[in-house]
């Protein structure tokens, strides 16, 4: 402090500002949760809460030869400013990528961004005045429903089953909030290899959300970052191959290429797309020039659909390891078995609940994300994600056996405990309102 | 498309979803002199509008050698999701470069953001509720008033003088608006050599600033990106170095080093940055490791005060011959003399109309930003600002001449018809309401 300090008397509170913040800053609240992911961070524990894709996966040498190209030949381009709507080399090329799963675009409609996650903020930005509905799975994307909830949207989820989302419980969400007079802005879905479900959207229920939105006037938010990480068959084409004017469709290099360079994009209608830029341009000025060359130098010099195959193999091998140890461990559970992407998506009898649990099991040397994380009205108390994407088949394996012996721990309790009324574990609550880091 | 194509009819306007957007997002409108800008980046226009650091005086070499070496020792940690406040290591040296004018911080409150455009962004998200007011300089950033703008805020601008912001007339704004029962939320400021104005902030204004600030109980963002780019000597010590409590403090890389890093960051109270990093996690998860890790390994292994001493030279010529040419080509208006940065700010005679002469400029040449770019009510158009970070020394001289041609035809014109009222000289209006590209 230089000598022309100013002294400011203690506020009545620990933060002199808190009278000055937005409405909007009051639905952003730090999660208890994140304190014990900090402590699950530590070497011994092993970590099914995260969703890390394993970039060891990844050769660094593509990356660091990609890397010298780029500012040997586009140096001056790779350190400067750029588009607000991104460099048109890559958006070219994403073009390519997107075709994979049926799309059809204009380089003109693709947006890149700072990871998808920039996206789905710009779109809620751009779209959600205070009060206004999203519609979206059940359970859904904890780091969407946080964005949601710091443009102050509500967030009305919608059943899905094994197939994904459920049109019939769709046409009935829309005409009950209707009813209400409620205003409905958008369906926020996750077809493929769902965050945090697992399952997929059948092909033969695509036409038919579309078909019910375009009637309602719903514009749908598509996010598939994981589609091309599937393990056996393909997903189904994407919605947006289906419908042009009526999906927002949201990528990302974070899954298939390094999440380090947070490079994602949307593409849009063109007429969003146009307020998109603006958007982008008013929040971040330009994307950076230098991560975007180098993907797209990726992209050119290298066998990037070889490199997706490698870390499916990767992929496929820890979901079958975690399946096999659910089975073995905790064979009265139900889970889903995905084909692809990095969750499992666990439900526990209805007398437990993963939030109040999640302390012992840190203790017992393994964590996961409660599912309440992944609603915005309370539920998932009874089911829990687990991811396999970082961990090894070996730790996985070990982390499931000593998630049994909590579970089953917790279970002789409850029976020990029969008939004297609901057993209060835990005495502290643990509120999730906001994505824990690396927690996507 | 597929054949499970849906076909939407037309709306009855061009977008569909016209009637779907937030209400902020009327705030957005693309500007028409963004096409004027696409036009004036033809090699042949000299280009005095935008505001991209010379980023080829920047040795090449020095970021290949930071970049291998990242890949090599942390190749891991570079391509993998990161902390949302940054990486711990580049936020220690980030305290090091602050040093430099005078501000002692804990890494704790450093927040590394996606430049500081993004800090920006999410520090008007956390406050600004619609409508509530924002003092800012007469002129200001025309990136910081397209933010302002973005979430409803009410921009009140506040004389400034060659000693910067006069507190005299901010005790006045205050007083006036509070008798309005007006919502005050922060006040903005770029204190050393401010974008467009070019002029610095007094030392002996500064303590007095914040003190009519901190009995005001008014927050002040310092927003700081051109501080170390000083011709001669160096500028006061930062807002931030004499009242840690009342300050959120803006630095960022894109100046000092390349702005295609996208690595800036806000140095904010305790309470304040802790709502800053959800608000960042929750707007971009966090931002990128590959950039953050460069910019620290260059940190590290360059001589980077060095490089910005090249940069202070470089700049320092390019100044000098722009105030040149002014002396020769346009002797009669008046200009900043900054003492450093990026920018002067020309007055024009009150008989012209920057806005409207911008079409004309270009035609022969020469491209600069109006004033009123760089105010939220309508004014500034008798000035304009001109860059001179870009164009070589001889292209600054070739654009002044030009522009003086422009000028003194305009005058020519303005005589001839005389006592026949007011000229229009272009019919269409020119609205700036958003930051064209690279107008930083």
């Amino acid at each position: 402090m230089s000598d022309q300090s100013i002294s400011r008397s203690p506020g009545n509170n620990l933060d002199p500002w808190y009278a000055n913040y937005a409405e909007r800053t009051s639905g952003l609240s730090a999660s208890e949760v994140r304190a014990l992911f900090a402590v699950a961070s530590r070497p011994e524990v092993v970590s099914l809460a995260g969703g890390m894709p394993f970039v060891s996966a990844l050769p660094a040498e593509l990356i660091t030869g990609s890397l010298e190209k780029v500012m040997r030949e586009q140096g001056g381009m790779a350190l400067q400013y750029g588009s607000g709507a991104g460099q048109p080399a890559l958006r070219e090329q994403i073009l390519e990528v997107m075709a994979l799963e049926g799309i059809r675009g204009t380089v003109d409609n693709v947006v890149t961004t700072t990871g998808s996650q920039q996206a789905l903020d710009l779109v809620t930005k751009l779209f959600i005045d205070p009060g206004d509905v999203i519609l979206a799975e059940a359970p859904s994307y904890v780091g969407a429903i946080g964005v949601f909830r710091s443009y102050q949207a509500n967030v009305v989820h919608v059943a899905m089953d094994d197939d994904g989302l459920n049109p019939d419980a769709l046409r009935e969400t829309i005409a009950h909030l209707r009813g209400q007079g409620r205003r409905i802005k958008f369906l926020y879905t996750i077809p493929n290899f769902h965050n945090p479900a697992g399952v997929t959207m059948s092909a033969a229920r695509r036409p038919e959300i579309l078909e019910i939105c375009r009637r309602n006037e719903i514009l749908v938010l598509e996010d598939n970052p994981y589609g091309l990480l599937h393990f056996e068959e393909k997903a189904p084409d994407a919605l947006r191959s289906i419908d042009e004017d009526g999906v927002i469709y949201l990528g990302s290099f974070s899954k298939t290429l390094a999440p380090g360079f947070r490079v994602g994009w949307a593409l849009a209608p063109h007429a969003i797309r146009e307020k998109l830029i603006l958007a982008a341009e008013s929040a971040i000025l330009s994307p950076s020039a230098f991560s975007q060359l180098t993907v797209s130098e990726y992209l050119r010099s290298t066998d990037w659909k070889a490199q997706i195959d490698t870390f499916r193999g990767v992929y496929k091998q820890r979901k079958e390891a975690m399946v096999a140890a659910l089975e073995e461990y905790l064979p009265d559970l139900s889970w889903t078995d995905p084909n692809g992407g990095f969750y499992v998506w666990l439900t526990l009898p209805d007398r437990l609940d993963s939030k109040q649990m999640l302390p012992r099991a840190v203790k017992e040397l393994v964590a996961y994300t409660p599912g309440t994380a992944f609603f915005a009205d309370g539920r998932g108390r009874h089911a829990m994600r687990l991811s396999f994407c970082y961990p090894t088949p070996e730790s996985i394996r070990v982390g499931i056996r000593r998630l049994a012996t909590v579970i089953n721990g917790e279970l002789d309790l409850l029976d020990t405990f029969a008939g004297t009324g609901p057993l209060q574990i835990a005495s502290r609550e643990i509120h999730v309102s906001s994505p824990p880091p690396n927690i996507s």
